[in-house]
């Protein structure tokens, strides 16, 4: 939700948990209220359970007067019948309603949005639940906000590169710009993105700045706003043609869960292979026997031929092969935990890389499939 | 850390995020500190960039003396130089240390922390990058903290269940227990987790109402603490000497990238398909061309010649086979969107499930995965 509200020039001031007290709650209210907000969004705790306090928490701060809803009662009597369960009386907490606020319809759930104004700030209650908390943004409040502006804030996403290493390259950039505008540089083992900003300039154009950091370091960003290298792989396969295949070992299904998270990668991806055993290897992607006991699971060639394997077997124009060591053992002197071989089998680009990737099981699986990802960006589509 | 630190009998009683900004820094720290916490943790902005100004605004917050570093100085000096890399001047924040603090060490990077002691509260100044804020609380702050304890905080974990079912059943033992200890429904797509503690009356034994809890809906609960349902499926297969192979398609490598998260899970995981096209399932899993015409791609027929064809192709003792629509488009009436089925093939059992999952596109493979790990754990292990 933040981010979405930066999207409309609204500033974050502060994003705060407290627990389910109604002490608590109140105290941070009226903290909120003291730096008179224009809007403050308050979730969670709507539900029908007994520690979904918050909608009481709001009722007795604002003084707000009760009613009853017993239309809407009936309607979600029904909609338990539906689904075969008597509702349970705790449900009725949720047709209540009150006075001079705003109910907000929750296509989602059975927990209604509150809109509260209070002297000159509007405060939205929404259910914690992710799902209907964004149903009812969309649905009720989306629409009131302050319109999108794509030239007060943009997002610069870059892979392939450190923090620092990135700021020094962008370091006459910075010494001329951090002044004017904000720059954040925002850090994970996904890539480094680069937020900027004129909400305190609001005049300054900040294409210009964009332009000067595509011209020094513009071949790492592979993308803007909230886009994934997944997608922009994705939509780039799309756009020449390619189809795609995987033959994963060590990443363990993450590379093809990334490709099929993008909406009708259908189009693009024919399918992949957890080779987790050596027995998958040899049978599935042809990878010879001779090959795993002379250099080992782990070795560059294995990755060649699970990449030429799957593509030749799925008639896929690209095909990758991983395989490595995630750990958290299975590491040695000659083959570390971390190592691992990525390789690209295309009709003209075919390359393998070796890495050492010092980080814990989870991590070394997603970076090892952004790796593979940024791979096929750079060799197919950023000539 | 919110969770490690419940775990050790520490009540978090606020989570805050402000801006980079030097005054909104000092004002969250000054109405923190006026509650006069036991802890305070504090995580970002150590960094080298511009926008790491968490250092300076605690320095001058504790008005702290300070000091320069100079073997530490050094030390950064050459390990960048044993990456190759410049070490760029803004790592010169990086040597500086305060008097009268204890600086902590960073066994995964260069921003050390800090330990600052003000009144009676004790302030760790830690970096924002999860893995190097991890090492340095595993390094030097979980030794000082009180001892972790299992009988204070209890978590438990159920799937399959709403979180308002899951109350409904538990009504009686709410009753009789919500007034002696903190009982919190903690729903999401992947389960309710049911949290008990026992801080405000510690001399109250939780492992009554943990029997009281289990005598009920004990079925529903898959594991407790910071168990994961993939972890216990790997670790069931393991005990019955089980193997398992998975053929997806609309999970899309979810399902096998689940497994292949937990370690060791090679010893029991074969291998899987993302039969994402219908040759892959053709070609790879001997799924019958008829019965894809017949039946359509999404239908209780493939599901089961999938499940079947993976396990004998790869010879485990469980295969899996997932078809559905995960959306956004795809739906007709006769199969809508989010229709899925879930087959599983055994030596005795054989099972095949039809769900439709109302659910954005990651979700739906994320719930869909989960089902399939829950049906693996009722028919093999919960019998």
């Amino acid at each position: 939700m933040g981010k979405k509200l930066v999207s409309r020039k609204i500033i974050v001031e502060k994003i705060v948990s407290v627990r389910d007290q109604d002490e608590a709650i109140k105290f941070e209210l009226q903290s909120l209220l003291n730096k008179k907000p224009d809007y403050l969004f308050i979730t969670g705790g709507l539900g029908p359970t007994h520690d979904d306090i918050t909608q009481n928490s709001i009722k007795t701060f604002f003084k707000l007067d009760e009613d009853f809803d017993q239309k809407y009662y009936d309607t979600l009597k029904v909609k338990f019948a539906e689904r075969g369960i008597d509702m349970p009386e705790s449900n009725r907490s949720q047709a209540i309603i009150y006075k001079n606020c705003k109910m907000l319809n929750n296509p989602k759930g059975t927990a209604k949005g509150i809109e509260v104004n209070f002297n000159n700030t509007k405060i939205f209650v929404l259910p914690g639940v992710p799902i209907e908390m964004k149903a009812i943004f969309f649905d009720s409040i989306n629409s009131i906000l302050p319109v999108e502006s794509k030239n007060s804030l943009i997002t610069l996403r870059a892979f392939g590169i450190s923090e620092s290493s990135l700021a020094k390259k962008m370091n006459k950039i910075l010494d001329e710009w951090k002044s004017k505008v904000e720059i954040a540089f925002l850090p994970s083992h996904l890539g480094v993105d680069v937020r900027i900003n004129n909400l305190v300039n609001p005049k300054i154009n900040l294409s210009e700045i964009v332009e000067s950091i595509n011209s020094v370091v513009g071949n790492y960003f592979f993308g803007s706003g909230s886009e994934k290298l997944e997608q922009i792989v994705v939509d780039g396969l799309k756009l020449n043609n390619l189809t795609l295949s995987v033959a994963e070992s060590c990443t363990g299904g993450k590379l093809a869960n990334f490709i099929t998270s993008v909406p009708d990668s259908s189009s693009i991806f024919i399918g992949g292979i957890v080779a987790y055993s050596n027995s998958v290897k040899m049978n599935f992607l042809d990878v010879a026997k001779d090959t795993i006991e002379k250099n080992g699971a782990v070795s560059e060639e294995v990755a060649i031929q699970m990449a030429n394997g799957i593509r030749e077997k799925t008639n896929s124009d690209i095909g990758i092969g991983i395989t490595g060591i995630s750990g958290p053992t299975g590491g040695s002197v000659d083959k570390p935990l971390g190592l691992v071989f990525i390789a690209i089998s295309g009709k003209q680009n075919n390359k393998v890389k070796k890495f050492i990737l010092k980080m814990d099981r989870v991590m070394h699986q997603e970076t090892t499939s952004y790796i593979a990802l940024n791979m096929i960006r750079r060799y197919y589509f950023r000539k």
